[in-house]
């Protein structure tokens, strides 16, 4: 197996970008990351996107993006796993390099979301959910994220202000990332007195509906050293992907997400690594109770510590081990398909040292875990500067 | 890279399945290749599925169709390329062996295409055109074709008759496939008074709406002999993917698929491989006019020639190089996710001389050709028995 390392990185703000549509937005992302790689041409690429097809009526994306881009005739694929789609395409892309398939593989990540009225928006992402099991009944993903919750609170006494925390946390580090839908601090007050979604989420509990797309450009480690030009290369050690039962009524337990863990378990295996000796990590945290329950998945924090450890600053930017330094899908936005990706994104940008105001120092060994659906499914990626 | 091969292969009847979900139809097709393989387990499941959103409400289908399967937690991906996400599918099973992240794969396609009206089945395969310059002015994939065959007969003088030959060829040989949608015998008469649907494109020139699903199980060849059990060990030897603008508008040249020509050759340069030397081919045949301009992007026929080989009989069973003995698109059915993978299958069954009244004396190279859209994209792969 050849071993990858990511070269260029690009995204554009997240947002509710009116003026632009899904090809203007992955064509910005996807020359970004060209640009930053100094390359013009690839042998690969790959597009995750949850659901073109519903919010904006378009299939067949990847020939489609590639003829945007002036590419037209270079290999081309879409993958979905729902919101786990952007870290299905850096798999994709992943393995093409391994196998000697592709040298190079533009990775790309997109969703517009904004198009479609309400209604639309959250038919669409309900169709990551069981459509015949938990669609059918009229559920949406707050009430289900709601259920995991008060099954973590039943089980572990996780509190409604754990959860206000991560909120708090990931909205202090979204004012430090230019590249965020929000720029706004809020406070645990502000967060427990949000409307209510679904009990016990409130408002600002939730990430939002967001345009945005992001690329990442792989090749192998050789080529990333000719590259490089005095910048530090930064390799993917440790891929792994996993699913559960997407319907929580098929789950032996609810207050564990099993397919994260088993994605971080075959990362961490490939890579040689253990959840202590991490630097820094993005996890999907689609709603609060979901950057909780990741971190314990991952094995940052025993099973039920997720959301103290939350509470008592050690995932906060300075803390033991700083989670969400992007903001999260909370602040930074949740382009579905896009997040993969710019999860990647902010940890090359950190392992690079080239993160700015939310930098954290000597951070040379970061982990990367997207999330489709309520859990049922989860793509986990190890990043780690070569020395 | 690993050498991989194919050791299961499983599908349903094609058609009009109104008593079976799109779960139940996959389930039937994975389950037959893993009892024809031998196996209860694999490392990897990939799906490729053009739309389900559109077509029946629900995405993230790798994951859950692995529960369907009771193999929750297996790493699982979806694949799309329009109707070519079949074919990307292998593509992407075929790579993770090769990588060494798999060592057994799950290679799935299925579409369930009639549980919508007439009206959004024509919507929802219209996502595979280019929506903003195609799809807006009201042109679905008849119209497309049409214009493409109007480009082939201006610039070579290919008939109507030789079109009629395509089909009354693949409904002969679809007689012989108990899984084929249509037992019905055709002439030329029929296809050239059939109901006009877009000039020159009459009825039986074109592919019909169908349910289905095709699974093929891939793993090294090392593991394969070991299971083989004295069938023949079938490899991939070449895999190609390519694409073009999706728009015709873009298109320096409609009397050719150029797609086609650069998947087809590179996965002959990967495999080592010669047209001349293929004993039996499936291609893309979604209209008449497509397997013409397939046979010769893929080099079976010099430019021009496709329409004059397939009336001369050189493409039938008994011919010089057999296509389509399965019946193709046009009489097994196109379940558009599944083609690409059922397109194996048969070649599989060719490969290992077990096609019984369809089988090609001797077949030991076979190929695959698999497209999206009017040529937008096309995934090939080259078959071969290991001697």
């Amino acid at each position: 197996m050849r071993d990858v390392a990511v070269v260029g990185v690009g995204m554009t703000e997240f947002g509710e970008l009116w003026s632009e549509s899904l090809r203007t937005i992955w064509t910005k992302a996807a020359t970004a990351a060209l640009a930053d790689a100094g390359l013009d041409s690839v042998d690969l690429i790959t597009v995750g996107c949850m659901s073109p097809g519903l919010f904006v009526g378009q299939e067949h994306l990847a020939s489609l993006l590639a003829d945007e881009l002036g590419m037209a005739g270079v290999a081309a694929t879409r993958v979905e796993s729902a919101c786990a789609s952007g870290g299905l395409a850096v798999r994709a892309g992943f393995a093409e390099i391994a196998a000697g398939l592709a040298d190079t593989v533009l990775v790309t990540g997109v969703e517009k979301m904004t198009d479609v009225d309400g209604a639309d928006a959250t038919y669409a992402l309900g169709s990551a959910a069981d459509q015949e099991w938990e669609g059918f009944h009229g559920i949406t993903f707050p009430g289900l994220y709601a259920m995991l919750a008060r099954a973590h609170m039943a089980r572990y006494g996780t509190t409604r202000e754990q959860m206000a925390a991560v909120a708090v946390k990931n909205h202090a580090n979204g004012l430090l990332n230019p590249h965020a839908q929000y720029h706004l601090k809020v406070t645990a007050k502000d967060v427990l007195e949000s409307t209510l979604v679904a009990d016990p989420l409130r408002l600002l509990d939730c990430s939002p509906v967001t345009d945005g797309a992001a690329a990442v450009v792989l090749t192998t480690v050789e080529r990333a050293r000719e590259l490089a030009a005095g910048r530090p290369v930064v390799t993917i050690t440790g891929s792994g992907l996993a699913t559960d039962t997407i319907t929580l009524a098929n789950r032996e337990e609810l207050s564990e997400l099993r397919a994260v863990r088993l994605a971080a378990e075959r990362a961490y295996r490939m890579a040689g690594r253990r959840p202590e000796q991490l630097h820094v990590v993005e996890v999907h945290d689609c709603f609060t109770i979901a950057e909780i329950m990741a971190t314990e998945a991952i094995g940052l924090f025993d099973p039920g510590f997720g959301g103290s450890a939350a509470a008592d600053g050690l995932t906060a930017l300075g803390g033991k081990i700083p989670v969400n330094t992007s903001g999260g899908l909370k602040s930074k936005g949740h382009p579905v398909g896009a997040t993969g990706v710019a999860q990647v994104v902010e940890l090359v940008n950190q392992l690079r040292g080239e993160a700015g105001q939310r930098q954290v120092e000597g951070a040379a060994i970061g982990l990367a875990q997207n999330m489709g659906g309520s859990g049922g499914s989860s793509v986990v990626h190890i990043l780690e500067v070569v020395r």
